[in-house]
């Protein structure tokens, strides 16, 4: 047993410290991509705890993998296959430290599930608008340390708009208390935000005070189908202004993902079976009034697009359970896709006045040179991000598809670039982005990130090799 | 001539290079309370000049001060005494660079005034909501370097929520192109987020893509009184609910205030003479429907509040000139306290559940060690922020009481940060606070900023003595 192993055991106990074979459950990614090893995984108790651990780290130079839920996609959460890294596991750490409503605010630590955040805001009459596929599992750890996106962005922004303060344990194993409830506070750097989106590799965060807001009264959804993927963006326009900040989700789908969903799950909802539109998109709208309130605002404002010919059918929800429904059909894509047989995943985003051209371009270029592949682009269209999705041609195999991964995702992300895009919306980066990087950013930006790396963690022993490339940690200049 | 002055015309030209007497317009604050001496006053023409003159002054160890309008409180812009910075001045930097109605962004550099931005905005048919006094001449860098709040922050966010792109000149002269218009953009760290805010220590901000809005269809805008503090905070939980994203102001003034306004403005609007409440507030509701749709939305949520007692009297405007003279009362706030006389302000933020506990406790506090000033406790109470002012006592004068500013001061800020609060919500820190500052950060927080100062502005060059100590900023650990 070696000395940092003991070390741990008597700073938190035998029984919160694990060997490498027992924390094996912890050591392969979601998607199975990545496979790590660990010297020993530990659950701290409490803030004071992470800190000595880290302190007693920094004392071992061993490097400290910080996982939640082990959702991410992008595998930043699973250590390195070396064995060198202490893993540390917050699932101890998920007490609500203060619910606020006059300030709207919650004080929540690192290793609460984010439904559980959800359900606390619910209980204390507020809303807690984070939401997003793995919110069963995932913590809010890991949503700050990715900046976690889902549907509700184009209304409440992305895990940063919705987070007022932080504690952090630094790379010298010192806590940060950041957690400040406040609107405004001009007083120094922007700590939070800097440690919001990090991944792990500048700082531990160990709880956050986030905001919440009004519970709607009332919601209505409806499915609209359009012409084209021109015409939806036109129409977003015109729904944003008719709706303001109402306009909670707007999710876009094409046909063939609907016929992609019709064929795996047959009992499920079937809508515009025989609409000839090529795109569809979920709309949301959220009222503070009424559920006729609602209604009149969608029948007013899906009206003027009818008339104007920003749209070409709608279905609107009329009650609960066809709400639910139509909101299956988004939440089953990811199934769908799995029964399917894997497919080539790119979480893009470009400027909104940009998609339609980026996905004629993207879907050309591919078909030129993949020809026969199938798309299955869907996403969150309100914030000019896709899950742009690529399946075998028929005929094909997964397998001879899967084997020009790089060569295909090469095409998609440098056309997401080329249209003023990012190759990661809401995924991170992590270990799987991690070399592609360098071709999307400038220079100078890297310099700058690796400088503030260095700086936050000049010994380098925060989730290495993840986000930046370590041999990039240079000094300052 | 000094080597660097003639370095500076050849690479500029003679005439965007001002000498030290030429350049007495901007080497003194607004508020009179700093005068400072350049070595030169610069005026560049584009990014690549900014850089040009970074790297020159870097050369001849340089400081360098940027300015904008020269409309900040805290004498952030202006440089020291000792005549050796150059003041980059970016008064040319003024062109719109892109309006993207469809993806709702405008691309601007850093030398447009703010309420040019605005209008650039509105003629696109957009808002572009950052709406603050001195917008007729502050600049839009300077909004972000101090990310400035205003009077809209309660719907739409400070400057900081505003900003989804910038391009920065760092201290090394190079330009980082982040002039991103996307809503999700998770690949890497948050440098945007670090430069807002910065105040010019970190790097010259000299372009920025901002979000823009959909323009109101219809306002609503009424004063409120309330029998306590305590019953305003409780109905803006009410108004919140029942307005949702529409509720866009919440301006808080004192019966005081109000009686102040009658006397120094005899001519202007007198709401409310007999009143015996002692509390107020601008109410204003934003409305993407029509006039009768707000009309019906107010009287329906202030008709909740009353039956509820969370609302002891209203004035509903019930024209565009009776909500502008309603607004005339808040916006002559400024005006009015200089025609009664200096008197100390203070910018200080806390949790909206804690706002009420934090007047009635300081208030008695000064009473107790100042006995007789006069509380002017006015500003935006859905953001937690006050102007907490403090008038001198009847029979004293403005001088005598303005002699007690270092202590009053430590008796309001110390009160603030004891309630969770900021001691700074939107003016930022500059020279004026700066020697507060290690009393309300923890050493924790200041050593993870003078890291960052040390990593991204190594010689110390940007805007010394602001912000930081300058003998606070040392090497990494």
């Amino acid at each position: 047993m070696s000395e940092l192993f003991a070390g741990l055991q008597q700073l938190l106990g035998a029984s919160h410290v694990q060997s490498c074979e027992q924390a094996a459950p912890y050591l392969t990614d979601k998607q199975g991509h990545y496979v790590g090893a660990v010297l020993a995984a530990v659950h701290p108790a409490n803030t004071q705890e992470v800190a000595a651990v880290v302190r007693l780290c920094v004392q071992h130079n061993a490097p400290i993998v910080v996982q939640g839920g082990n959702t991410g996609l992008m595998g930043a959460a699973t250590p390195d296959a070396s064995g060198t890294a202490v893993l540390l596991l917050l699932d101890r750490m998920n007490r609500v430290r203060e619910v606020d409503t006059d300030n709207d605010t919650l004080t929540v630590e690192a290793g609460c599930i984010l439904q559980s955040v959800q359900d606390v805001a619910r209980n204390a009459g507020r809303l807690f608008p984070l939401s997003l596929g793995a919110e069963g599992s995932c913590t809010l750890g890991g949503n700050l340390g990715t900046n976690a996106g889902g549907t509700a962005v184009l209304r409440y922004g992305n895990t940063r708009e919705l987070t007022l303060g932080l504690e952090v344990v630094t790379a010298q194993g010192e806590i940060w208390n950041g957690l400040r409830g406040l609107r405004k506070d001009n007083t120094g750097y922007d700590l939070r935000d800097l440690f919001i989106g990090s991944e792990g590799t500048l700082g531990i965060i160990t709880a956050a005070t986030l905001k919440l807001f009004p519970l709607p009264k009332a919601q209505a959804t409806a499915l609209l189908a359009f012409e084209s993927l021109g015409q939806a963006v036109e129409f977003l326009s015109h729904a944003r202004a008719g709706f303001g900040a109402s306009l909670t989700a707007f999710e876009l789908l094409t046909a063939d993902c609907l016929a992609l969903l019709r064929e795996h799950f047959p009992q499920g909802p079937q809508p515009f079976i025989k609409a000839t539109q090529p795109w569809f998109a979920l709309l949301e709208l959220s009222d503070n009034h009424s559920d006729s309130h609602a209604r009149d605002a969608f029948e007013t404002v899906l009206g003027e697009a009818f008339d104007a010919e920003l749209l070409a059918d709608a279905l609107i929800a009329d009650s609960l359970a066809q709400s639910e429904a139509l909101w299956q059909l988004r939440e089953n894509m990811s199934e769908a896709q799995k029964r399917a047989g894997r497919n080539m995943k790119h979480d893009i985003s470009v400027p909104i006045s940009r998609v339609a051209e980026f996905v004629e371009h993207t879907n050309a270029l591919l078909q030129a040179h993949f020809p026969g592949v199938r798309h299955y682009t869907f996403g969150h269209l309100g914030d000019g991000n896709l899950h742009y999705n690529v399946a075998h041609p028929i005929g094909s195999t997964v397998e001879a598809h899967m084997a020009h991964y790089e060569a295909l995702s090469l095409l998609v992300h440098d056309s997401a670039h080329a249209h003023g895009g990012s190759i990661s919306a809401e995924h991170g980066i992590g270990q799987r982005k991690l070399a592609m990087l360098p071709r999307y950013k400038s220079a100078v930006e890297l310099d700058l990130m690796q400088r503030i790396k260095q700086a936050l963690d000049p010994r380098g022993l925060l989730n290495p090799g993840k986000v930046l490339l370590s041999q990039n940690v240079k000094g300052n200049v």
